[in-house]
C-alpha cells in the first residue's frame, strides 16, 4: 500500500548541491553484547544520581508548559563551579554556555566566527564531526596533518596556522580518535600564531594527565574557546549536555546564533542534578585510566601497536585489513570502532569484564 | 577583581560581520503577576502527566551513560500515531521528523534545502525567527507583503512565488502574530506556484478551524514539509520538542544535517509521556479557543480592533503609540507583546483569571 508520497526519492528532492550522494554520520549501532565503539563510560549512573535526576524532573515537570530560561543561567554557575574546581581557574556563569552536546556549542561556535567566505582548520586525524560542522555551516576545512605517530608537530603546527590563517583552528587534547593529549605549551605556541579563534576541543579532558587549556584563557581571551561535554567522564550521553568556557564576551556572540530556548527545562534539571553527583560519577574517571592502562599492555604483549592514550579509548595496529578484523571483532561479539585510519581500529574502554572480552577476541582476529 | 578575559568587548572578537550590533532573540522575561507574552498554555499539565513524564525519565535514567537512539524511532511512531488521528491522515515514522523545538527543525529544513545561494520567502508579518533562522543557515530572505488586513493574498502570493522562484516558502497557518488561518485551496494554489520546497507552519494547528496542510502531503510530496511544535497545544513549551510531516524522503535528506544525537533520552522519553496523554492535554484547547472569541468580543466592546484569530493569541489595535502602551500594561501587572506591528499589540490567551486581568488593563492603557 505504497502512497504517493512514499514514492519521491531523495533525488527528486531540491536538495543542496553539496548534499548529494552523502551518508548521515554515525556509528553503526549494532546489537553485540559488547559494545565499545562511541567511547561511553561503561558505568552507569549510581543509584543515588538516577534518583536526584528523577526528582529534579519531577520538581519541573508541573511547569513544562512554560518556556525554559533562555540562557540557563542556574546550570551555567553549576558548570563553571564544577570547572573552576576541577582546573582550579577561577570561572562563573558568564564565562560558560551549554547546548545539547558538544556538536551543537561547535556549531554555534561556526554560525558566530565561522561560516561562508571563512575557514576552519583542525590537525587530522580528529574528531571526525568538525568537518562535518564546518560543511554543515558552509565553511570551507582545511585539513592539517599530523605525525606519522598521529602526535602533533607544534613547530610545524603554528607555521601553517601562520600561512594558512584560517579564522578557526580545531585542536582536539586528547585528541580523537588517537588520544593523545596536548602539553600545554603546545598549545600557546599554536594560540599565538592563529589570526582568530582557536577552539580547544576537551571531550575527554577528565582522563587527561594534562592541565585543561582554561588556564590560558586569561592570557589568550579574545582568541580561546574550550569545548567541553558531559557525555564521557560524567556518563552522562544520553542527556546532551555540552558546554563552553571562554571570555564573557564569546558568550554575548554566541546567543546572537543560539535558537532561543534552545535548552529544555528537562535537560537543565536532569544536568545540574548529575553535576551535584561529580566526585562520585568522577570516581570512575581513574578506573577507566587503569583499565586503559592494562589493556593498552595487554595488546602489546599480543604484538599490537596502541597508540599512547590519554583517554578512555586505544586506537591500535596494525592490521592488513582493519575493516576486515572489525567484522571478525562483531563477529566474536565486540563491537569495536573502524575510524577509518588504514590499518588501525579503536576500541572504547568498557568494565574490566568488557575489556577482556575485547582481549580474548584480539587473539582470535586477523590482523 | 576584572581578570584579562572580562575585559574582552564583542567588538575585539572576529564575529561575522553581518552579527555585528544584533541583540539575541527573545521575548523580555518580566517578573509580572499575568504573562501573556510567548503564546504558552496556560493550563500546567495535569499530575497524572507529571507522574508519567517522571515515570519515563526515571526508566531511563539508568542508561543515561548511553547515548540516544539517534533516530528517535519510537518518539516518530508516537508523533505519526497522534498526527493520523488528529488529521486522518495516515502516516507513518517514515513522515515524522522530530527536533529541540520547531527552531531546530526550521534550521535543519534551511540546512538541506536552503543556505548560501539559495532564498527563502515569507509572508510578513509572520513569525520572526524565519528570517532569522535564514539568516542564521545564510539563506537569502525575500519579504512578501500581506494584506492591510494581515491576511494572504493567495493571488498575488502565487505570483510572488512564480516570480521570485524562491528555494524556500514559509507559510505560517495560524499565522504567528495575527493570528489567521490559510484555507486549504489557497495553500495549495502557493504549492503549485512554488519551483521549490513549501514549509507550513503549523505551530498553533491545533487551535485551527482550517484542516491541516498534512492533507496536501500525498499530491505535493516533493515540496510540501508541515512543521509542528508541542510548545502550544501539548503544554510542553518547556520540553522543547518540535516536529515535521513530510515524505520520507524529506526525512532521509533532513538526517544528512542533523547533529547526530541531538534529541537525549530525557526529551524523547518525556515526550513520549506528553503524547500519551493527548486527550487530556487538548482538552484545553477548546477552553483556549473559546476564551480567545470571549476576549476579542471584550476588545471590540471596549472599542479595539482584534484581528480574526484562529490560534491561542490576538493581535488587536489600534494604539497611537504602541510601546507605551505596552509599557502601560506593564504598569498594570500585565505581561503582553510588542511584536513591532505599528499600533498593534499581541496577547496570549491565558486563564479566564488572567484575561480578565488584561481586560481590566486595558480600560487604564493609554490608546
Amino acid at each position: 500500500m505504497s502512497r504517493p508520497s512514499d514514492d519521491v526519492t531523495l533525488e527528486q528532492l531540491p536538495l543542496r548541491e553539496d548534499l548529494r550522494g552523502r551518508s548521515p554520520y554515525g556509528a553503526p549501532q549494532l546489537d553485540v553484547p559488547v559494545r565499545l565503539n562511541t567511547n561511553e563510560n561503561p558505568y552507569p549512573p549510581p543509584p543515588e544520581l538516577v534518583a536526584d535526576v528523577t526528582e529534579a524532573v519531577r520538581a519541573v515537570a508541573a511547569e513544562l508548559h512554560r518556556y525554559p530560561d533562555r540562557d540557563a543561567v542556574r546550570l551555567r554557575e553549576d558548570l563553571s563551579a564544577y570547572l573552576s574546581v576541577s582546573t582550579r581557574v577561577p570561572l562563573t556563569e558568564r564565562n560558560l554556555w551549554a547546548a545539547n552536546g558538544s556538536n551543537e556549542i561547535l556549531q554555534q561556535i561556526l554560525q558566530a566566527f565561522g561560516g561562508p567566505g571563512r575557514s576552519a582548520l583542525g590537525f587530522e586525524p580528529s574528531y571526525s564531526m568538525h568537518p562535518i560542522i564546518a560543511a554543515g555551516t558552509r565553511t570551507d576545512w582545511v585539513p592539517a596533518p599530523r605525525r606519522a605517530d598521529f602526535t602533533l608537530d607544534t613547530v610545524r603546527a603554528a607555521e601553517i596556522v601562520a600561512e594558512r590563517a584560517p579564522d578557526v583552528v580545531f585542536l582536539t587534547s586528547p585528541n580523537n580518535p588517537t588520544g593523545g593529549s596536548i602539553p600545554i605549551e603546545d598549545l600557546e605556541a599554536v594560540l599565538r600564531a592563529a589570526p582568530g579563534i582557536v577552539v580547544v576541543d576537551e571531550a575527554y579532558a577528565e582522563f587527561s594527565s594534562q592541565p585543561s587549556a582554561v588556564n590560558l584563557l586569561d592570557a589568550y581571551p579574545a582568541k580561546l574557546i574550550v569545548s567541553r561535554t558531559m557525555s564521557k567522564a560524567f556518563a552522562f550521553a544520553g542527556g546532551r549536555l555540552g558546554y563552553l568556557a571562554a571570555a564573557p564576551a564569546v558568550v554575548d556572540a554566541l546567543q546572537l546564533v543560539r535558537l532561543p530556548y534552545h535548552l529544555s527545562v528537562l535537560t537543565q534539571a536532569a544536568a545540574r542534578a548529575a553535576l551535584a553527583h561529580a566526585d562520585q560519577t568522577l570516581a570512575s574517571v581513574a578506573k577507566l585510566a587503569a583499565e586503559r592502562d592494562r589493556v593498552a599492555e595487554a595488546l602489546r604483549g599480543q604484538g599490537f601497536a596502541p597508540v599512547p592514550s590519554d583517554a578512555n579509548f586505544i586506537l591500535f595496529g596494525r592490521f592488513t585489513d582493519a575493516p576486515a578484523s572489525w567484522k571478525s571483532y562483531v563477529d566474536n561479539g565486540v563491537l569495536i570502532r573502524d575510524v577509518g585510519i588504514e590499518g588501525h581500529l579503536r576500541v572504547t574502554i568498557g568494565t574490566p569484564e568488557e575489556n577482556d572480552a575485547f582481549l580474548r577476541a584480539s587473539k582470535e582476529v586477523p590482523r
